[in-house]
């Protein structure tokens, strides 16, 4: 037998026949994650139905040096979980179970396959919710957003993935089980939980997550406002801020973004709008009402040319419709779209809005912008045909262009989507060879034979040499 | 001149002679931090007055091969800030400095030896603190907050440090340095920032951290409550959790710290009460009123046999005076007290605290319980004299028992506290071999030379054989 044919067959005693996939034509769906500028197919798909089965086929591929990719929805945005082409790639979505809930400890034992609204759900019986929202929540999973640490709409107030849970337990590359974490809120020693929340897969394979649930707001309310520049929009986010209020979310739209989402969703955004502000507020009823109207006045002081507050949830609902399907909603404006996710501090707003129209222009391609305002973090929708090899280079070099303009201006490179594949060039922009050479270590501390999702995430330099000679490595492409 | 000369010699031309003390006598107040069960006397305390000093003292240690111990206040309750006796104790209390404070990103960048309780009377002008809040917070430095990972009367609602901080400058323990974190939620690759957080002084020496502040509250009110059992108390603690509060601090005393305490500040405690409730809410006025008098009706229906709400500001810091001197009013009970840190599953709270009581029993020595019980933090205190050596066994075993008896229950060795080298023994009884290793993994990424602290937070075993062959190395004592 071939290697790879020995590799397979071991895997189909581990997992069974109908939980291997060789075939190439079964293979496409597991091609790329939501980034498809980036595909490839690897050796195998394993689809693995327990822990045990998990440390199993980690064991094999340790054996066999072996790449191993992790998968969970595929809704990334970083082509984090596109497979290697030498490799198994690792789907979790057979881990799907809610362990239990524990409603006076306000905790969720889950695994990673659920996908993170059908923890709410759960939870929902005993008047509690998971905080992180990300747009995807229907389909994303929870075992992706501890690996890219997903925030959300609601990560202003709530935190992100890594705010919202307690403890993980996972399998490193050669199989062995940790628990990191704990029922506290601290617990001893260096805090790996956080270190593998955002991992995006580099460090080990979580195959069980507690998860800290919160009581459900009594009520929410939304502010709509929309400005006759982006500027003024700009300031009305400061105004808040200053005011002392921290809302539930703060969302930007500009013109672009605003259009397409009311072609689909009709909202009632004002189409004539430079930008909307899209303000939630949550708590108890008096608290809401008092910020509501507070936010509301800020908007008018700052210039606002339209105020709705959300008359009752339906309505509010319908308010965030809009948002929530704003990246579908631009993909209709061109045959594809690149969403790109840098942060900056927020009183960059306006400069870094104007300087992303101005490199459109230069790029000759389209961009809508959606912002989590409220924590700086932009999500420029840059639009292009992919059948066209000149938009899909200028497509890239834009988005370089604006994640470059980010740590300019004093952000960084990834918001909440993470490094994957896309990004592993940018990461010189950001970080020093001494940070860079740290992040090398730790990932070789937790996976010596750097065949966790490599090629992703943290580049690998200080080894190459070292490695280049060894035969079936695939630490940088 | 011997070794220790040119150390001395060439600490002095970095930092002056004023900033370097060799003089046993001088060394006496550096020689342990607040857990004066362990003591010793460095080779010399260095004290930096700037970035660039601190980065010298670190290269000319790395030259010399020298350890280095970092110490803020010294209000560390594991011995973590105890000196090597062949070291160099690295005080960070010059680097006190606001660096400037951004109302509008709510953030203020300090140096590590700012006192904790300073920055929030920084930010006051602007309607803005400073969230986390150590009994210690007159005196203990951010930079040992960092390094502990602190937390606080208020971290069930706020959360610890590490959820209250952005980025950190720190120098390696070869003189490299590094920014972690950044001005957003998250930064891209894995969370450094929150790795160094808590590390306690082992993976490299924080200059620079840059702090979220968070809008005063428009109000606070607390409701103090009386239980004629621990039961009651502990049922009481649950319910106001069930009921979807989130109070801003939730703490439980005992009867001896009860009647300690009152003896100390007359803050109106029952002192016939088996355990009493400090429950705080804070928020908008209306917000307040709604959950305050939630809590003390949740307080009466599980038989509170007295219930107290504060009717105005002084009436509030009155209730909570008792609580936050606490410490010392037990520290008047006996010569001395071990104050120990561990937390436990809530649910577990009235079993372990008759088990606190048995063992007291077991070892002749009296236990005074302080418990943060919203989120599962003990902080029992054991008197003993610590000119009797016996009872000084006692006090150690004592706290180990209770220590064992949190993580047999779910919990876990130290809640805020920290290892140090208090806990140091313990780590095996918390962490498996692999999570051992790879904790040690992460240090010597950090700190090749094993220099930072050596002896504290991390047991190191693997590298033993190896270092033990090279002179002057001091890994393990």
């Amino acid at each position: 037998m071939t290697s790879n044919e020995v590799l397979v067959s071991r895997l189909r005693e581990c997992l069974g026949d109908d939980h291997v996939i060789v075939e190439r034509e079964l293979q496409r769906p597991y091609e790329c994650d939501a980034l498809p500028l980036y595909r490839e197919l690897p050796l195998a798909v394993a689809l693995p139905g327990s822990d045990t089965e998990v440390q199993q086929v980690l064991r094999l591929c340790h054996t066999l040096n072996i790449p191993v990719v992790a998968r969970g929805a595929g809704t990334g945005l970083c082509g984090g979980a596109m497979p290697h082409p030498e490799g198994v790639l690792l789907v979790l979505s057979r881990l799907d179970g809610i362990i239990d809930i524990d409603p006076l400890a306000r905790t969720a034992r889950v695994q990673p396959g659920v996908a993170n609204l059908s923890i709410s759900e759960a939870a929902a019986p005993h008047g509690l919710y998971y905080a992180p929202d990300p747009s995807s929540q229907i389909a994303c999973t929870i075992g992706g957003n501890v690996a890219e640490n997903s925030g959300g709409v609601h990560c202003l107030k709530y935190g992100l993935t890594v705010n919202n849970i307690l403890s993980l337990t996972l399998y490193t590359s050669e199989g062995e089980k940790l628990v990191v974490g704990g029922a506290g809120l601290d617990s001893p020693a260096l805090d790996l939980m956080a270190l593998m929340t955002g991992s995006e897969g580099l460090l080990g394979i979580v195959t069980e997550i507690t998860v800290q649930l919160l009581p459900s707001p009594e009520i929410a309310k939304v502010v709509m406002a929309g400005f006759d520049s982006i500027t003024e929009a700009g300031d009305a986010v400061s105004a808040v801020i200053s005011a002392g209020i921290i809302p539930a979310g703060l969302e930007m739209m500009d013109r672009l973004a605003v259009s397409a989402a009311e072609d689909f969703s009709q909202a009632g955004y004002p189409r004539e709008a430079a930008a909307i502000l899209l303000c939630e507020v949550d708590g108890t009823a008096e608290e809401v009402d008092q910020h509501i109207s507070q936010v509301a006045d800020l908007f008018r002081q700052q210039g606002a040319a339209s105020v709705v507050i959300s008359v009752d949830e339906t309505h509010r609902q319908l308010l965030w419709r809009g948002r929530k399907s704003a990246f579908p909603a631009v993909g209709r404006l061109a045959p594809d779209y690149y969403c790109m996710d840098g942060t900056i501090p927020r009183h960059q707003l306006s400069h870094v809005l104007t300087e992303i129209h101005r490199l459109g222009e230069q790029y000759g391609l389209g961009v809508a912008n959606v912002f989590h305002a409220g924590d700086g973090n932009l999500h420029p929708l840059i639009l292009f045909d992919a059948s066209k090899p000149e938009q899909v280079s200028n497509a890239k070099h834009f988005g370089e262009s604006i994640l470059t303009l980010s740590v300019k201006v004093g952000g960084c490179i990834s918001g909440e989507h993470g490094v994957g594949i896309e990004k592993l060039g940018m990461m010189s922009e950001q970080f020093s060879q001494e940070e860079l050479n740290l992040l090398e270590d730790i990932k070789h501390a937790f996976d010596p034979g750097l065949r966790l999702n490599p090629g992703k995430g943290v580049p690998i330099l200080k080894r190459c040499q070292e490695y280049r000679a060894l035969p079936r490595q695939h630490t940088h492409d």
